[in-house]
C-alpha cells in the first residue's frame, strides 16, 4: 500500500519570470506531473481512451503556499502524499522542498490538490465523477497522521 | 476607491489539454493577468524597475475551486475583488463565469490569491516584503461583504 | 477576400524569463492564437467536434527569427499575411511590432508557420490531412506580392 | 570534444492540447533544455549572473517541422547536435523521436535553434551579442557532417 511519491526536478529557463524565480503557477503543473508520476509507479495509467470514452483525474480544488523562492538550475522534490481517499476522489498533499549544496532541505512550498476520478465521453462532451476504482483501492492508502503532520510543518521554527 | 475588476478572456487552444477543456494551471495565469489589469486600470504599474532594483507581488497564497469545464471558444469573465488589505499584501478573491450564448452566466471557478509588496535587489538575488505604498492604499479599498457574499455563492443553489 | 489578419496584444508577465525579456516560446502561441482569430473574423471556426470526429489545422512547420525583445507591459502587433494556399494547407507569414509611445513601430520578429487542414479519428486516435474546403477557400487569398515583400522587409535598413 | 547531446522525455498531461497531441510549442521549450543540459554536462553555466550583471543565450532564430505527434505518456529523445559554431553563435540542429514498445523509433520532429551569447546589464536593460569564449571553444565542436547528414534524413525513405 502506498502513500507517498518523492518527484526530482531541475528548474527550467523556461519557468522562471522576470522576477527570476519560477513563476507560481508552475507549481500545479508539477503537483500533476506528481500524481500522474505516483500512479503509474502502482501500475495504474493516469488517461485511459477506449474508443470514444476516456477516464482521467480532472481537478476540483488545488491551492499552494510558498514559502520561498526557486530559482534557475535549482534542484527540488515534489514530495507527494495521499491525504484522504474519498469515494470519487484523491485529495494530495504536497511539499517542495529545495536541495542545497551541502545536502540540506529548504522548504519552498506546499499545496494541495483534490482529483476527481471521471468518465469523459467524447461525443456528448460530457464528464461525469465516478467511485474510484477497486485495483487503485488495493494500492494506495492514506498517508500516517505523524507523518502528514510533521510533512505539514516543515520550514516552521 | 476601486474595489473590483472584470477581465474578459477567450480561451485558447494551446491552453486547452487532451480532455477537451482548459487545463488548471491557466486559472492562475488569468488571476496574475487581471490583478495587472486591475492596477493598471488604477494608473498603478505592476512592476517597477530602477536600475538594479525591482518591486513587485509576488504571491504568497493562491488557491482555485473548479466548478465547471471551459472548452476552447468560450468567452469567459475573471472578475477580481479586493478582499483585504493588510500591512505588506492584497487578498484577492476571484470568480470565473463562462457566458452562454444565450447571455446567461455558468460559475466556472472561484478562488483566491494573496500578493505581497515586495522588493527585489538583483545583486544580491534579495527580495523583502514592504509596507504597501500610500498612493495604491489612496486607490483600493476592500469589496463590501455583501457584494463578496454574493460573489462567493455564485453557481450555488 | 482576405489575406491579413492583425492580433493586438501586451506582454503578460508569465510571458517574461529571467533575461526580462517575453520567451522565444511564447511567438508560437501568438501565432496560433492570430490564426485562430483570423479564421473567425471570417465566419470559420479554427476546431469543429461533431460526435467522435475533429476537423482542425495542425501545423506542420513553424519558425521564427527574432529581432528584439519584447518586455513586460509592451503593446505589440502580431500580423498574419496568408502567403501561400496549397492543396492542404495554408502557409502563414507573420510580423511582429512594438508600439513605441510615440505611435512609431520597433520591428520584433518575422515568423512563418504552416497549417495542414486535418481529421481527427478520436477511437482510432488517426488523422489524416483533408484538401482545404471550399468556404475557406471562397474567403481567402495569397497576400499580394509588393505587400509580403514589405512585410518581410520590416526593419531593414 | 562534444557535438551532441541526448534529452530523454515523458510526454505530460499539461503538454498536450484538445487533439489528443503536444501542442507544437513545447518542442522549442525541449530545445532549450536539451541545449541548458549540453552546457551543463561539460560544465558550462547557461546562464551566470554577477551583481547586475547577466550572461545568457538568447536566440535569434528557430524552427520545426513535424514529421509525426506525439501522446500523453509518450517517451522520446530530443537528440541536440552542434552544426555550426560561428563566432558570437551556435546554431543546433535537433531530431525528436518517440520511443516505441518494440525499442524501435518513430521521427517525431526535426529542428533548429540559433543562439547568441549575450551579456544583459540590468540597470539600462540593454543587451549586446558577445564572442563565443575560449573555455566553451574548448569543449564543444561541430557535429560530423555525415552525422548530421543522418540526422537530418532520419524518418525518410
Amino acid at each position: 500500500m502506498a502513500f507517498d511519491y518523492v518527484l526530482e526536478r531541475e528548474l527550467a529557463f523556461n519557468e522562471t519570470d522576470m522576477a527570476g524565480i519560477a513563476h507560481f503557477s508552475n507549481f500545479f503543473r508539477w503537483m500533476e506531473i506528481a500524481e500522474h508520476a505516483f500512479l503509474k509507479s502502482l501500475g495504474m495509467e493516469p488517461v485511459v481512451q477506449e474508443r470514444d470514452q476516456f477516464w482521467g483525474w480532472p481537478r476540483v480544488r488545488a491551492s499552494c503556499e510558498y514559502h520561498s523562492p526557486l530559482r534557475f538550475g535549482d534542484r527540488f522534490e515534489v514530495h507527494l502524499f495521499v491525504k484522504e481517499i474519498k469515494q470519487k476522489s484523491v485529495v494530495y498533499f504536497f511539499r517542495v522542498r529545495k536541495r542545497e549544496a551541502d545536502g540540506s532541505y529548504t522548504a519552498v512550498a506546499r499545496a494541495e490538490m483534490t482529483s476527481v476520478y471521471a468518465g469523459f465521453d467524447v461525443p456528448s462532451r460530457s464528464m461525469a465523477a465516478l467511485d474510484l476504482q477497486a485495483d487503485l483501492l488495493a494500492k494506495i492508502e492514506e498517508a500516517p497522521a505523524e507523518l502528514m503532520k510533521a510533512a505539514r510543518n516543515q520550514g516552521r521554527a
